[in-house]
């Protein structure tokens, strides 16, 4: 087997080619993903545009992408849980199963790690943008009959907020604030939807992800950068929101939040942002809960089984898919907050073939 | 009933004055207990110092102190729960009742909190530090025989320790930093010894306070100060610290913290110190669990039953007691931390009397 | 105000009468309520037939009856929060607010609970059964244009089964067994898709409830009188029921869930039963959790705001109204398992009118 | 390596031998421990007694025992966390760390246990009462100096009891029952004292072993076979037990307990007993939390690590030492309530030595 096939490679910043690689085979337990839909995640926009994030560096060439759905072209002779021809989302997690995490029953805090398309380790894990994937068969979760892989590729972040919700517990009847409407919040107000929350109210500083998150099921959006005082609505008794996702990583939203916040509230950071101010009194005297959320585990395959059942609607995030030798543009819509949500590589599209609308993309493959 | 007696009227910043005040009698429902023993605690000293902290002002002159335990002098007459003659020690805090978060089970949230000492409110809730004081009978829990007023004065910052400790759930087996030795460390570091810590560390900049908590229980004692690079000793794993209790309100303090925590570790923030900067990635790839604690409830009965049962010694944090005419150099004493940790007031010395050593507060009274 | 108005109240067993009684007068902080529609539970069925249940025996006379919603039509002159025209659903509990554990927020457990059409007390609590009925305006709470008087009947029996899975935690992606499909199976099953529950499966003993629970949300319907060894289809790996409501109070749906259980899986018991026989290794060598679930508290304001936001339908729930006269026909009907799940009195129907239809029933007032 | 050395064999029910096998070797990652003292535990009785309990059954000659301390004789090469004459405790379970609930963070459920002297797998996994003892190095805990391997021993049961207690969340200032004050109830009584409990009541049939619970830290202790109305006393405000450990497996015992725990209390379920009768309706009337415990997984370590410290004294659950050629008399006294807590088997005794006493078995090795 030495097949050939085309990668989307980072070399340097902005500096992102299609690449000729060889697959290596097929490991016992392993699969061959035929690769259709990939989304453009936020971290791999911090590649192209900085080459990383803090102490987080690329340092060879190294394939992006960590959101991907595609179909099944080959197995390994010991692998029956999926089969040639099966349309999969793959989880692109790949803990250890043997540290001291591992065996506590937290994967995502796996101290040997390998992620698809991370600069964590040396070498880099390559990312999954490119025609043909080999995977461990339990990376792999079916996609139902009907469901786009546009639809399955959203399965990985959307997995990052069911994590979250889950971490704040029950959310049944809560008042619930997500700031930061990017894609990670988005799909954060679909998933407290899902756990129950009875109102969502949902903020930016931009107009237009707010118009998806509404669409997503948030109750109220604000525009933070243009509404004076919205933190008094939410002001009485110390606070009326009992449930806070902070999806921006941003000091201000963060801090506006807190004010908000009731005694005992429930703060569920996932957005990363460096080193932030915070008012400690605050926090001590209404005894809030401020909680990391990172990546995901079990909930992949729930996001598959939520996604495959219908029981989410996640269509509104998408604004648009790409062919592969269109990824530059891909990548630069993907940065403007304005005009895109999730924008999505095609690799099944034709070269040249120009960009397809986000009603074609949606289309079940 | 005219009575008159004498309290500690802090009228501006350093401005402490002995001043006479007239009893007003007792409702029903009420004691009048003669004090005892007073703590001086880190607000009053803020108050002493600073005439307040953050927003909060002495606005009118307040007497100071919440941390009193005394002997009962008179009872109204539909009280039984107490009787003439029994020593108290006294919950300076009285929740409504009432409100949405004392009915909810939190009243140290409580909307309309009356707290002994303190200018949140206006006018002011005047404070303990005064040879008699009415409070309602539910405030007074009743000190054993051969307990000293000296060790029950202690149940209030203990009652503190205690609802931080319960905050951060079960403590068995844990390895535990408690950042920030002044009284209330010290207290936190008692605590988690009885809450079932398997192994303390504590931390200060300073040597003095680091003796006394090894005598409360601290297995290891760390001068942040002078030690290079201490948190390489705990940062195997991504972290070895599995809870950490910052009773500094330091940001180095927190931050040095945050380094050494077990990814899902747990930290309790009972420290005040205003704005600090936050390494928001780490809370969020370690996914760790940041709360506060606030002032307490339940505790404080709990907290003179282990002092009465002597099942806990917390006698190394008193420093010296002082008659009532000397509170001036009682707070002086009360803000150097290499030279003390609790000063007491002592209520029932004659004036003049001058301090008496610890060992002699010490004693059962 | 010496206004006259019917209620149904009950002499002896079966012995339900049209009383003519005396309206007493609206104390502050009261409204009176021209009650439209009242849902006949499994405990006015005990007092019915049996005349109580366990220890619990009329003693004198009593109105049944705290399933209600009906219209304001008078209220104190202090009373702002609801007004006279309001249609309102009534909270049939009023803890005091005052006893340990009101105050430790779980008033469902108060030691002083008055609740309507109850024999626990002596002299019994008056049901709500009745043309007019006195309540504490913080009993109310507002029913949305266009949600009819019979959807706000079932917002009590919906919050015993909000309060039930907010025992259990977060359900979201858990796989749910619900035993029992009476009303509150049903609307447990309701409750746990709007808390997040992937996979529902109800069991009964009887067809035609389970029609019903199909149409409130459940996935799996299973009449476990007919099927053989269903419990195998869930014994994988010691179980494959991550959370069970054990709705029946039957000793053999309990012992056959417990079967299905995983390991550290969650059993809320609802329904009452008596003494039943346990399989006590089969808990501990899986090490279950085992919880009561009784009544609720806050669930009721959050049941009428989701049957107010038409986020649930709990209509299928509703089988027949019938007028006040025609109270011993209503009674007989819901004491049939296969005929009936929840049958209305409709206070406001002419004597003599006969029964609604389901649909009637349903039509917004 | 072809060494023979002597074990402790259930052949029959009461046909215990001592029997010559033959060790096999040391695979890599393995030790052989030359085993020092072994405790007998209430499953050996049972095998020994009955053949097993419930549907476990000897099926095959099986070495007994579980609770285990002794010296290091040789390790295998790859080996370095212990060394050759270490004093250590072994860990008798096993679990695979590989299936599902290895993976969740639950070894203690593990698919594929192996533990000592269990029937549970076909064949048997042999137990360690036997000179020589070949397991995994990472079921061994070193024994600090000074500390006997009688004391040793009891890491295991001690396992038990602080997972019970772990299981129950925070015990600070909470009031405890435990009935039925066998090893495992004796040692719930020291775990619960170290996790802080305020106070610890404890019950049983037979006046001997309250003795022992006393020495443990049982701050009353009451014998149910003869006081009458004992429950009363708990029984105010629907009852005043805030945590139960059922520690007997007796129907009786769990029904008083239940009557005097109070509404939300914690009832933690060890003791095996088979059916027993629960009444349904208190449990969910008061919306008690029944969980099970199983064996232990972290807390081995634990264990061990408290011993070494002396953070624990278990010493007064120890009966007497026998040689291991009179292991039937051994069994016989440990079958007798009034006469026995825990009963060892010393190793390294001489045939024929006879028993040593109490003070004698618990000398520091």
């Amino acid at each position: 087997m030495t097949e050939r096939y085309l990668a989307l490679v980072l070399h340097a910043p902005t500096d992102l080619r299609l690449t000729v690689r060889e697959l290596e085979g097929i490991d016992p337990g392993q699969v061959l993903v035929r690769v259709g839909m990939g989304g453009i995640c936020g971290s791999d926009l911090h590649y192209f545009h900085q080459g990383g994030f803090g102490a987080i560096r690329i340092r060879e060439p190294m394939a992006l992408g960590h959101e991907v759905a595609g179909t099944v072209a080959a197995v390994a002779p010991d692998v029956d849980a999926v089969q040639v021809g099966d349309r999969v989302a793959v989880n692109p997690s790949l803990p250890c199963g043997s540290c001291r995490y591992c065996l506590e029953g937290w994967p995502n805090q796996c101290l040997d790690m390998r992620y698809f398309g991370s600069a964590m380790r040396n070498p880099h894990v390559q990312g999954a943008f490119r025609k043909l994937l080999v995977c461990e068969a339990r990376q792999c979760a079916k996609v139902a009959p009907g469901i786009s892989l546009s639809l399955a590729a959203l399965a990985e972040p959307f997995s990052v907020a069911l994590h979250a919700v889950a971490r704040a517990g029950s959310l049944l009847g809560k008042r619930v604030l997500v700031s930061g409407c990017g894609p990670i919040g988005a799909m954060v107000v679909a998933a407290a939807r899902l756990h129950g929350a009875a109102e969502i109210i949902a903020t930016d500083v931009v107009d237009e992800p707010l118009a998806v998150v509404r669409a997503m099921g948030a109750d109220t959006t604000i525009n933070v950068a243009t509404a004076a005082d919205w933190t008094q609505r939410y002001a009485a008794e110390k606070g009326q929101i009992d449930a806070m996702f902070e999806c921006s990583g941003n000091e201000r939203a963060l801090r506006s939040g807190l004010e908000t916040m009731r005694p005992r509230g429930v703060l569920v950071q996932l957005g990363l942002g460096g080193d932030v101010s915070v008012p400690q009194n605050l926090i001590v005297a209404k005894e809030l809960l401020v909680m990391g959320s990172f990546r995901f585990h079990a909930e992949f395959a729930l996001a598959v089984q939520l996604i495959n059942a219908r029981r989410v609607d996640l269509s509104p995030v998408i604004t648009r898919a790409f062919a592969m030798d269109q990824a530059v543009q891909a990548f630069a819509l993907a940065s403007d907050r304005k005009r895109a949500m999730k924008v999505l590589i095609d690799f099944e599209a034709e070269a040249g073939a120009g960009a397809r609308t986000a009603a074609q993309a949606g289309d079940p493959a």
